[in-house]
């Protein structure tokens, strides 16, 4: 077989509710790129990356005008050197950025259709036993009131989530230290309590906030700094509460100088900006590899495949950003883990018709 | 002042000679990406990026849809502030990759207009005292014939060069070490000759490279490896030849990293890839500070001020994708140095009714 069609679109979305976080303040929309990718067979695979509202044209662009003919007329299971080809293509433009989410769109659709072909889903096909893994609700509720932020907790306690994670880095530290001490009484000791800074602190500031939130037993503490700052995540992870990074990172090169840096314990990939499914497992192997366990960021439906795939998973992130309304099979949960579907491929099917009225391009 | 004015064109234009290196193999074209600003009080800046061929449409995606409304209605002088406000709105698909050229297309067009408002060239705006700068002729001519390659080099010797740069990265390392021979023994010794290979071996490769290319005197060796490999840098480098290289790096963290383990000796930013002068400079500086001296890569008529204004400076690359075409006053060199022009801002400008008929959007 081999790819004859390829057709790239670009979605602007409300989000449901108004999302704050310390880096990007208050997020109104995202921005949706799905990719389908038909082989001369008949078949038809589906790729999809986003932004927070910024840059979809750009990835658009690059998967519209500069990807197409590398892809057309290419086997379609040849998706280690296609990957390459793309990479080598982008590179001048790329090594990451908007490209590795371009590179992420097509990647996915390739595994789909792979999937699809062996008649199995991807956490089968990717050599894993068991479809579940545990999940936690993530919310992005850095400027919600400490009500708001408490009835969303409630929310999902009813919903059956045993993990949760938080936003902190507010102006005051002070206030971050009330937030947290309040989920934690609110949840009672033990239960699973993530903490997600989103880079809003320099060294000084991220030492004296893990400091401040040692003593409520957080899961981990996540992003304290920007992704750079290689040695300031190592000396943050010798605090005592575990670091979680990795959602920010863009090409491998970037896992394996936080993880030799000792930086991270909770190695953090986001395929869709990571350039897909196949540079996703390369980081999660690299994380086994140095004895970490590796959780996922974004894009649940297509990570809990890779989540249920790997020997080292800890907690899938369930996202915020309500794609699920575009799905006729949303994400399973069920007693705090999440399920990964039978259907072949990743089995997500986008809702296109109801996609429209979003469009861009 | 404020900004009133922002338009982004992007044309793609056939290079006179088709070039070749070990990485992109035949470059037939290059992208033009040029960003007009405009002033309350009428005065206009003029800021451009390029690409190697690919990639140019998500620069231009991001000059268009995402930075206009951050920009419009800014005080034009606040470049700092600006800077930083365009890395956080495209954070997410940025740190880098088209992000990294968009910002650079509206960084030097803000120069520009520095220079202006100050009745002064760039380079004396940065503090320069010397307008001239020791230039070498960039070949990229590694598929040329042995006999291309010296006529080439008869050229530019005829044009006043001292020192030149050829590629390697020839599938046989016998094939780089007689073209190398051959250059030294047309040049004679003592003449500055660089050699490039643009990534094109992996570490094995390159050690063996530069253990053979030692007796030839190089000036520099070029990009012996991908960007990423670190500490691959750090062994080439001490095997002899000084090591170049940054011209891929769009970040300044991949200056901070490289130079701290050993592996440059001549660094070497873009500004047209790395976020334009402000993120040049900061890179220089960071080459001062670890002894190093600092060349350029590409945009040579935008680097002499630069270079000419940084006292840490070795060779201005004098590039070959003959913009000058499209140039009013193209570089000037005398005596084997370029000389930065007397006009106020980078003083280029460009002739856009000649480049319409390369329009892409």
């Amino acid at each position: 077989m081999a790819i004859d069609r390829i057709r790239s679109d670009h979605y602007r979305i409300p989000l449901p509710v108004v999302l704050s976080d310390s880096t990007h303040k208050e997020i109104t929309h995202f921005e949706l790129i799905a990719t389908r990718i038909g082989t001369t067979d008949g078949a038809e695979g589906l790729g999809y990356t986003y932004t927070v509202g910024y840059g979809g044209g750009s990835v658009h662009s690059l998967l519209t005008r500069d990807l197409p003919d590398l892809l057309l007329g290419a086997e379609e299971t040849r998706i280690e050197a296609l990957w390459k080809e793309m990479w080598w293509r982008l590179h001048w433009v790329g090594r990451g950025g908007s490209a590795a989410f371009a590179m992420a769109a097509v990647d996915v659709a390739l595994w789909d259709l792979m999937g699809k072909r062996a008649g199995l889903p991807l956490w089968r096909l990717l050599g894993g036993a068991d479809p579940t893994v545990p999940v936690y609700a993530g919310g992005i509720d850095l400027f919600f009131t400490l009500d708001a932020l408490l009835e969303q907790t409630s929310g999902n306690l009813d919903a059956g989530f045993e993990a949760i994670k938080m936003k902190v880095g507010r102006k005051k530290l002070s206030e971050d230290v009330e937030r947290v001490a309040a989920m934690r009484d609110y949840l009672g000791d033990g239960f699973a309590l993530m903490a997600d800074a989103n880079m809003g602190w320099d060294r000084p500031r991220a030492i004296a906030a893990a400091r401040a939130l040692a003593p409520y037993d957080l899961v981990w503490l996540e992003e304290p700094l920007e992704p750079e700052d290689v040695a300031g995540y190592a000396e943050v992870a010798r605090i005592g509460t575990p670091v979680a990074a990795g959602e920010n990172f863009h090409n491998l090169q970037e896992f394996s100088q936080l993880i030799a840096a000792g930086g991270v314990h909770y190695v953090e990939p986001d395929l869709a900006c990571l350039g897909g499914i196949t540079a996703w497992m390369k980081a999660a192997r690299m994380a086994e590899a140095a004895h970490l366990p590796v959780t996922s960021h974004g894009v649940h439906d297509l990570h809990v495949h890779l989540m249920a795939a790997v020997p080292n998973a800890s907690y899938l992130e369930r996202h915020g950003f309500g794609l699920e309304r575009f799905m006729e099979n949303p994400l399973l949960i069920e007693k705090g883990r999440a399920v990964a579907p039978e259907r072949p491929g990743h089995g997500v099917t986008l809702n296109f018709d109801a996609l429209e009225e979003y469009r861009v391009s």
